[in-house]
């Protein structure tokens, strides 16, 4: 059992490790595989830093950024789940719920509830930070799904409607890259003919 | 040709999608491959944010944040070079030079001049923000090794002094990361039979 506040986070830090071998549904640019979600929130939060100025309200840019290093950790012990899976939509709020409350808790008392505060913060997409942290994180797999002919969606049959409906929510953080995400949406649709 | 702000943030944003598929010469603690430049960021942008009491003197926080997200973005045009390659090394600067040149100046100018800078006082090792972000990123390979057995410096036929004089720079930044650090290597050292 780690005794100093350092053997606790490093534990954490080991810990988290594992996100490196989550599985998303997105393929990366110029390597065919799939990406993980270790790398996507890297990605997220490099982005969020560039496109702060996009969001549709005022935010925290530093915040947001760290609400992208951890907005998916839970997902080690509840494993990603696929946007247009509505089934396990529905189970994946008590399983990550339950994954945030062993994780967090590896860590010193203080900074558990630190991180808990942000992920709990995304979770409830309220706050401007939160849906301008929810825009980006539905843009960037829009983009990749763009530049590699719309793979994702196509193999697991998605149609276009699914694909608006999922991601129109990205209006609510920054009317400005719905507008940039929905020309993607009917450039690949049309390019790769997905059923409306 | 981007025109628009939004257009040159997407590029550069898609750009370093290339990152992920940078493999540096360390394996994941549960997974035998080699990890990747972008989720090494992604778990050094997240343990500096964790272990930042640690530095030996105070500093701006989500600032270190920012630098471990871009510190090795260069490799996407330079590739990463192993710290025990004494002729790799020789060569890096002038390559990731070229490649900061290259990749930043895609981003809108504020942005290229915000981003180069944070990179250039990441390289450049004075600050207090740049040692402590030097510190944890030698201090993770550290941990990995110890925890996958010194798999790569046993690879690498890496003595016990190189390791130590490679890493003796945590120091700089944080005593406490390098007291840490050294009874790792010590215990690895010892028990896969490192040689001196």
């Amino acid at each position: 059992m780690p005794t100093t506040r350092l053997e606790q986070q490093m534990q954490f830090i080991r810990e988290i490790d594992d996100l490196k071998s989550i599985e998303r549904r997105t393929i990366l640019r110029n390597n065919p595989r799939w990406e993980n979600s270790a790398e996507h929130s890297w990605h997220v939060a490099i982005s969020v830093w560039l496109l702060a100025e996009h969001s549709n309200d005022p935010i925290d840019r530093d915040k947001v950024i760290k609400m992208m290093l951890i907005h998916d950790i839970v997902e080690i012990d509840a494993g990603d789940t696929f946007v247009y899976d509505n089934s396990g939509m529905a189970e994946k709020e008590a399983k990550e719920l339950a994954a945030a409350e062993r994780l967090f808790n590896i860590l010193p008392q203080d900074q558990a509830t630190e991180l808990r505060k942000i992920w709990d913060e995304f979770e409830a997409g309220e706050t401007a930070e939160a849906k301008f942290a929810g825009s980006v994180d539905r843009l960037l797999p829009v983009t990749h799904n763009h530049d590699t002919g719309g793979k994702s969606w196509v193999d697991h049959n998605v149609t276009k409607s699914q694909v608006i409906e999922r991601n129109q929510t990205i209006n609510d953080g920054s009317n400005r890259l719905w507008h940039f995400a929905k020309g993607l949406i009917d450039n690949t649709a049309k390019k790769v003919g997905l059923r409306d």
